[in-house]
Formats: C-alpha cells, structure tokens, sequence
C-alpha cells in the first residue's frame, strides 16, 4: 500500500512539475549511453481562455492540417488575441523521419505520434482541435467546408462550415503516381504512419507465405522479392532498414527463406540519393552493392500489375517485367484534391503547390497562407522590380545612381531578393558593389555611376540562382515556425514595420520574408552507418554519423514523452531485436 | 566509433548469452519497484535437427492453434522423436489476460505477443510453422486441411493437406452471440489483438467525433454512451480500463466531453462477476456504483441496431432501448465451425465443446487430443463404472467388499474419478472408509462389509461433485502442459504404466488423469485496485492485489521481451498517461 501511494505520488509529480520529468528522461537517456539534447520550450501552464464576449472580438485563425508545418505554427503561436481552430483528418502530431523505421519495428508507430491536443493544451492561446477533413476552401467567403473522416452514422450532421478570418493551410501532399497504370492498386506508399504499420505487416505476411507447404521455389522467389521505386532518401531507408530486419532478425526465424528474399531498388536517374553530394552517393550504391540490394538505375516504372511490375530502361527504351511480393513506391509528391480545386479557383494552375509571396502568403487571395509540402515560394525577380529599384535608389532623381545611393539599399535588396546573396557567394563577390564594378569595368570605387541600363546589366544574372526549397519536413517546419512568430507580433509590426523596404510601394514590408537555413540532412544507409550531408558541404559517413542521427532525431522529438519511447524502442532493438509478430 | 563498438558488442552478448540479458532485466525490472518473479525455463539451444532419413521415423504431430493451449504444449514438449507441423492463422501468440489493458493503451498490443517462432526456435524438438487456418479435419484418413488466411494471389496453392500421426487441437472458441439480432454487425468483441486494437480507436474516434461543433447534446450523448455486455471477469476489467482512460486521460483532453460520457454495464444475472466469492461481487458493485459506471443487473439483449441495443428485464419482461456510441460485447464463448464439423463427424452434437476423456483425448477417434476452450473434459461417473470396480476391489470374489480390499483400490479410484475427493472434502469425511461407514451404519471399523448394493449406496452421491472445468487460460496452460509431458513420456509410460488400475480392463493407464490445479483469479476494477481469489477462500481487495496483479502478470509473460516490454509500458502509463492518437 504504502509502496503504492509512493510511486503515485511521484508520478503525481511527474505530471505537475514537467521539468522533473524531463530531468529524470534526460538521466535515463544519457544512462543509455545516447546525447539526448533538447529544444523543449517552456510553456506557462495557464489555461488562459477568454471570457465569451472577448472571444468574439478574436481574430478567427483556422489551420488547416497537422504535419510539420501546422504543428510547429501550433507549438510556437502564443498570442492571446486569436482564436484557433485546427481542423485535420489525424489528432496526432507523426514524427515523419522515423517512418522508415517504423515499417520494420525499429520503432513503433506509436512512440512516434503524439496528440495534437496534448500538444496546445498548455498553451496561453485559445486553441480547439476538429478531426475531419477539409473538402473545399472558398476563399471568396472566407469559409472552409469539413467532413468528419470516419465511418459515421451522424444524418448528415459530419459535414461543417467553419469560417475565418486567417486561413494557414499545411495540408501536406499525397504521393505521386504520375499516372503510372496499377500503382494506386498495387503499391504500398510511405507517407502516413498507416503506410509504414501496412508495409511491416505485409512483409511478415510475405515471409509467412513463401513458407508454405505446397509452393515452387520460383513461387517462393516471388513472394520474396521486395521492389522499391524512387532512389530519394526515404526509398533508400526504406530498402535499408528492411535488409537489415531480414538479416538481422527474420532470417533466424525463417532459416528457409534466406536463399529466396531479394530487394531491389528502382531509379529513373543516374544516381540514387542525386540531392545528396556524390561522395554520398557513391558510398550509398557500393554499399547496396556490397549488401546484395539490386539498384537498377535510369530505370522508369511504366506499368504494375498484381503480380509483375513492368520497367523501361532509359536510353534504350526496353521494357522488362518482374514479379514481386512487394513494391513500395516512393518517388516524390504530388497535389491533394482539395488544393487543386482551390488552386483553379484562385487562378494558379498548371501547378504542383500553391504559390506563395515570401510572406507565405498564397497569391491571388487575401489572408490566406500556405506552408510545407502543399506550397511553394514564387520568389520575385529582381529584373521584374528592377526600375522600381533603381528609382527608389537614385533619391536625387539624377537618373543614375552612384555607389552611395546604392549602398543605402544594399541591404534591402539582398533582404528582399536572396538570390543576390547566393548570387555573390557562387560568384565569389565580397559585395554587390563588386558586382557594378565588373559592369561597368574596373574604375576607381566612389566614382562609379550607372544608368538604368548598365544597372540592368549589372543585375542580369541574378535570377539565375533561384531555387525552389525542398519539400522536407525541415522546410515545412522552420515556415511554421516563421508564420507563428509573424502571427505573434502582426500589431508590433502593423507600428514598427520590421521588414524591408518596399520598392514598389512606399514604406517599409510589415516583416523579412521567409529564409530557410538548410541545417543539413541524413540518410540512413543501415547496418548502423548513416551519410550525413551539413552545412559547408560537411559530409560524414559511418557509424559516427548513425549517432549524430540517433542524437538529433531523439532531440527533436516533440515531446518528452515520444522522446523517451523512441529511444526505448531502439534500446529495445539492441538488446530483443524486432519484433515479427504479424499484427 | 567506440562507443558504438562496445554496445555493439554488449547488446551482441545479449543475443549469445540469453542469461545475462535476463539478469539486467531483472535489474531494470526491480530497480522499477516491480516484484518480477521469473518462471523461465531453460533451454538447451542446440538445434538438433534430425537428418533426413530418420525424420521420416518420427511420429507427426500436428499441432492446431497457438493460444495458450498450444503454447504452452510447444514450450514444454522437449521429446525429440517428434515432427511437430503447428498450424495457426496468426504468427504469434498473444497473453490474453492483458486484452483488456490494450483496449486503453495502459499496454501496447505488441507488448503482449510473440512470434511462435521465436518460442520454438531454441528447443530440440524439429518444430515447423505454418500461418494457415484449418478448415477442416478428417480424423478417419488422419488430415487436416488448411488454408492461407491472407490475401493471396497463389493459383490455388493457398490450400495444403497435412498428414498426421497424432493430432492436438487447440484452436480456442469464437465469441458467443446467442444468435442475437445485429450483435455480429453492429459489436466489438474482446477476444483477439485485432479487437482490443479496434475497441482501442472506437474509443478515441467516438470522443473525437462528440468533439465536432454542429452536434445536439443528445448525439454527444449518444456517442459517449459506451456499453459493455457481459459482467464476466472481461467486461468488469474492460469498464473498469474504460473508466479510468476516460477520467485519467481523455478529460484532460476533451473538457467539453466530460459531461456527456458514460459507462454502462449489462449483465443478464443477477451480479456481476458471479463465479467470484460474494464479497468481490458485492465490492466491484460498490465500487462501480461510486465510479458513475451503470451496472444494470438482470438485463438480456435482444436486439442491437446501428444506434441503439435493446434489452429485457428479466422477471417483468420489459424492452428499453439505449442509444449508444459503441458497444463491448463479452458474454462468454462459441464454438468455432471447423469444431462443429468435426463434432458432426465423430458423432458428438448439440454440444458447445470437444468431449475428452480425462486423458484430453477426444471421445470417438483416436490418436486425437483436444484442450483449451475448444474442448470440455467429460467427466466418467463413478455409478457408470461401479460394477467394474466393486469386482476389480472385491479380490477374493467373495461378493462383499471388506474394508482391507477396498483401501487397496481406494487411490487409485480417488486418482481416477476426481469427483470423489471433491465429495469428501465437501462432506468434511476424513477418508473414503468413513463413507463406507456412514452407509453401513456406526460399526466398528474393520468388520464392515458391503454387498454391490450397498456399495452403490455408499457412493450414490459421488458424482453430483463434478463440475465443468472454466475456460480460462489457466486451464488451457495447465492443459497444454499436461499434454506435452504425456508426450514426453509417451516411450516409458507405455512400458512402466504411471496411471490408475483401469477398472474396466486389464493393467493400469499409461498416465494419470489430467487434475486442474486452481491458482486463483483476479480481477481488476480500476483506480489501482484489483480483486483477488486466491486458492483457500482467500480474497484479497485493493491496491496490495492491484501489485500482486502486476508482480503476477509480469511473471507470467511467455518471454523476456514481452515481460520487459510490458513492465515498461506500465512505467511509461504511470509517468506520461495513456496516449490518445487515434492509429
């Protein structure tokens, strides 16, 4: 009894004081030998809801979707004067990054999803949470139209208008078949935590069914064969973890099927990992090679069927086909329903994602943002602006500009456009004044005058350096976080504009635009070595990089409790292996 | 790189060497304040796989199901003159008694299973696997035939046909219905992973939904409205589990929610938990009472819809109907249609089980044993037998019965015919010349002798003590157990008889009958608290047998992965709660 009330009322404390929590996880994760640091964010506790007659003074915020870039808006939100409403087909928050793991039980779906209602619950802001699906967004009426996503028997009350004041949608994407016949029938997708949970029963399911009595060897074969299409990090994680599960631990249990199981892996390019830097690359097909992985490159998928999947070899066009027993499709994104629809309503079309200012505003409507996989930035030309600098600049109206007035919006400039910077950086410039000079040809620094044209001329090249972010959960989050921090201080800056000068209005932006500070990325390559690709081109391989990964995947989970569970699960991998249940 | 190479090499120590990982569980286990005792058994780990020439010596035994019946019969048979064919439709075998824990998320499911394989990999005994479903039996030609429970695309090949030489069957029950109109279609069961999984996201889906804001009150209401059916050991836990993740858990998470839950309990007697002593019954009532959770006694289903069930009053008949938002249905056990077949076949009908003998051998075939809850011992009378035993203890054929000739036989009939054991202690009789006496009249002790009458007249009473054995895993475990030291000893018992003079016929039986030793049963009823019956009358209510619960459940897991694994999900409720996701 005594012993009882003990534990409970430590564990009373546990949830009372959070920060002993932590302390206590973080000791039993350093004990277990892993550098789990962490970026949790202090939260007031306070459950400041507003009494009704102010509520309805609040702006009405309405997010749409929870992934990377709608919880992180959630978590870094903490302006009292709006009233949230999140509405998404999942209540929980999933750790995508550890998906490949968890199609194999190196760690469960379960350690890497957290509910988004535990998530805001401790927030100072006025959040409510709505699991349904939005169907239609009709922008012109500020309203979203939702369906509660389940199997309901509700007469007709599931569906619901909400409408809105801001509109943030983070809806993600779905995968892209690029109408290859038979994948949406035949494949297994690695997108949503039901993806992976499908995919490891599936190949428990296979090996249960090549060991069947009455089957041919080639049968067997069949069965055995796992094909995954799309070299991109998570096909290339995917076809590690697995060989790695059925060497590791399925080949003990079914000793049989050892001689049958083969994995291939499908590219259409040249090179798998291609984002990656070719050291990585190179190390990544050796060691596929070395581990018995099939890597078919400049391979397209043309066909699928229940049985076979059919390719066409780049270059000489011959098409082949091969049974499998699995194929797991991976090979980039593409546009949900509801965007489309939305994107011909407001006149983008022809397009992937929504297109957005570097505001994340999406163009052609009024308070509507979009952010992560679902958007992209159309980033502003500098030769579309271009007179509108020059006559900003030239404050005297002379028609030409010296260094002086240049330097005096220098920064605005590169503030505005970032392709000027990266623009400097490849062309190994100290400063944008070196760029007039190579216009105009080397003359002394502080007499240099150019016209509009030699202005023009100066600037041409610029534009060629922009690129489109990466649809990575890293972009996805650091624009949720933006957009919050933006949301957090709209009155300050409706004062005190913070952004850049406007060059083609007057006065100053209300805040910078959107920057993405790549931190680097990993590919896991199994057998406990991971490539690691940082900043600087910092590139690292082997088994030290599996621990920097093993590190900032713990430290980035979103809550301590995730945080404990995924690095239990990996404890628990070391010492039991993976589990092959077929549940 | 060090780092890595050490644990590498300690977490590969754990695979060589089984005992120390146990030793560090233990100490994880313990440093947990948890009392895990450990029942392990150790195995030899040499894999003696017979060569070919002499496997086709070995008798085949095939083995159907692998619930606790059957794993425990795998795990204890170490006889290596056997070729064992298991054929079940899952891959695993699951600790039942936690089902309901998994409905709430207090234990993950994975937690509670283990690969089949994995339990067999290590013994002596050559042991295949098959994951199929037998879909019939066909005792006369000694077959069974199965099927691929999967979705296959095989030609055909999914069907097998497997000889044997001995059969076991342990392939467990269905739920029971009691043809109830709508219960199949509309209910949730308790008895397999895949239904604790499903009640587990009914639960989060049904608060989710009373969450979304063009609802009445009344379909809140409704929606929230859980019924479980069945006041057996299952359905008190499941409330009871229910009960606490609502208001531990879900409260904080759905405020609004909290006014609009309830928990109903149906139960057709007249208590719930009836094959309990009346102080736990009438302790789980108050309890239940106190918790808000409606106990509604004497209430038959006779119908359930898609939104409401209907009952009857017992005693005046009368039909209310409930909406309700989920319904738990667990009301005791069928029997599954491949047993009704069989039964059909060697001419056992209207019964809801295999008849054994005490020997689990199936009446009416031979080299067919069955056990578990597919299977009911049928008890053999005394009265039946009388004849033959008055003339096996009557040696000197005199026609009476002198009390020197009965106490030789008198072991070996306590031995063969439970029942009478039962009666003594029942009637507080010392030994069974003290029955003799009491039919006779007071005389004085060694002069008695009995006729054939009065004889029968002494023993009359007898076979009113026998019960039907619960279907519990107790049992089963036990049963199974039984079985495979019977199979162990199969060689020597056939030569050395261990078993009872046989009364009927010549000599002794090879073993002796199965005796079903009862340990106790808990009950769980929330808050920390469970009830405990234990062997003696003794009952325990409380938090000290809510630890004795855990200190038990922790021993009893099959597995050093799952006892791990469950003692840390229990640590991991106490510290973080139960998590809400809905996957």
């Amino acid at each position: 009894m005594r012993g009882l009330r003990l534990f409970e009322r430590a564990s009373r404390s546990f949830h009372d004081y959070p920060l002993l929590s932590k302390f206590i996880v973080v000791c039993a994760v350093s004990g277990g030998g892993l550098l789990a640091y962490a970026d949790a964010n202090s939260s007031n506790g306070v459950h400041a809801l507003a009494p009704p007659e102010e509520v309805s003074k609040k702006k009405k915020v309405v997010v749409l979707g929870t992934g990377w870039a709608g919880t992180s808006f959630l978590k870094k939100l903490n302006n009292p004067s709006y009233d949230v409403q999140v509405i998404s087909p999942r209540n929980y928050f999933a750790f995508t990054p550890l998906l490949p793991s968890v199609t194999c039980g190196t760690v469960e779906a379960r350690s890497i999803v957290e509910p988004v209602r535990n998530i805001v619950r401790k927030k100072n802001v006025d959040i409510s949470f709505w699991e349904a699906e939005c169907f239609k967004i009709d922008a012109e009426n500020k309203k979203v139209y939702c369906r509660c996503n389940q199997n309901t028997n509700m007469n007709g009350k599931e569906e619901f208008v909400v409408d809105y004041d801001y509109l943030v949608i983070a809806m993600g994407a779905r995968p892209n078949t690029f109408n290859t016949p038979g994948v949406m029938e035949y494949c297994n997708f690695l997108k949503e935590v039901e993806d992976a949970q499908k995919i490891r029963r599936t190949v428990i399911d296979n090996f249960e069914k090549a060991s069947l009595p009455n089957l041919s060897d080639e049968e067997r074969k069949r069965i055995l064969h796992f094909v995954v299409v799309g070299g991109g990090p998570t096909g290339v994680e995917f076809a590690a973890e697995l060989h790695d599960f059925v060497n590791e631990d399925l080949v003990k249990l079914y000793p049989a099927a050892k001689d049958f199981v083969k994995i291939t892996l499908l590219e259409a390019a040249d090179h798998i990992l291609n984002m990656f830097d070719k050291r990585i690359t190179g190390f990544a097909e050796e060691k596929f090679k070395r581990d018995g992985i099939d890597v078919k490159l400049g391979s397209m998928v043309v066909k699928v069927s229940d049985k076979e999947i059919s390719t066409k070899v780049r270059g000489n066009g011959e098409t082949t086909s091969i049974p499998y027993g699995m194929v797991v499709w991976s090979t980039g994104i593409g546009t949900r329903p509801v965007i489309r629809d939305f994107m011909k309503q407001i006149g983008q079309t022809n397009r992937r994602a929504l297109a957005t200012d570097e505001w994340l505003r999406v163009e052609g409507c009024n308070n509507v943002y979009a952010l992560g996989d679902c958007a992209t930035i159309n980033q502003r030309k500098v030769m579309e602006d271009i007179s509108a600098i020059f006559k900003k600049a030239d404050k005297d109206n002379s028609g030409t500009l010296t260094v002086k007035e240049f330097q005096e919006v220098i920064d605005d400039i590169c503030e505005r456009y970032p392709q000027v910077e990266l623009y400097l950086k490849n062309k190994k410039m100290r400063n944008i004044v070196d760029m007039l000079k190579e216009a105009k040809g080397d003359v002394a620094k502080e007499s240099i005058e150019l016209n509009i044209n030699e202005f023009k001329t100066a600037l041409s090249e610029v534009d060629s350096q922009m690129k489109n972010l990466p649809a990575t959960a890293q972009v996805a989050s650091q624009q949720g976080t933006y957009l919050a921090n933006c949301f957090n201080r709209m009155e300050e800056a409706e004062k005190n504009p913070e952004g850049p000068l406007r060059f083609r209005g007057e006065g100053r932006h209300r805040f910078r635009p959107f920057r993405y500070k790549h931190l680097g990325q990993f590919a896991p390559l199994g057998g406990e070595q991971t490539a690691a690709q940082l900043p600087g081109d910092w590139v690292s391989i082997g088994h030290s990089s599996q621990w920097l990964w093993y590190s900032v995947y713990a430290s980035k989970q979103v809550s301590w409790r995730t945080r404990a569970l995924v690095v239990s699960d990996w404890t628990r991998r070391f010492i039991f292996g993976r589990d092959s249940s077929g549940i």
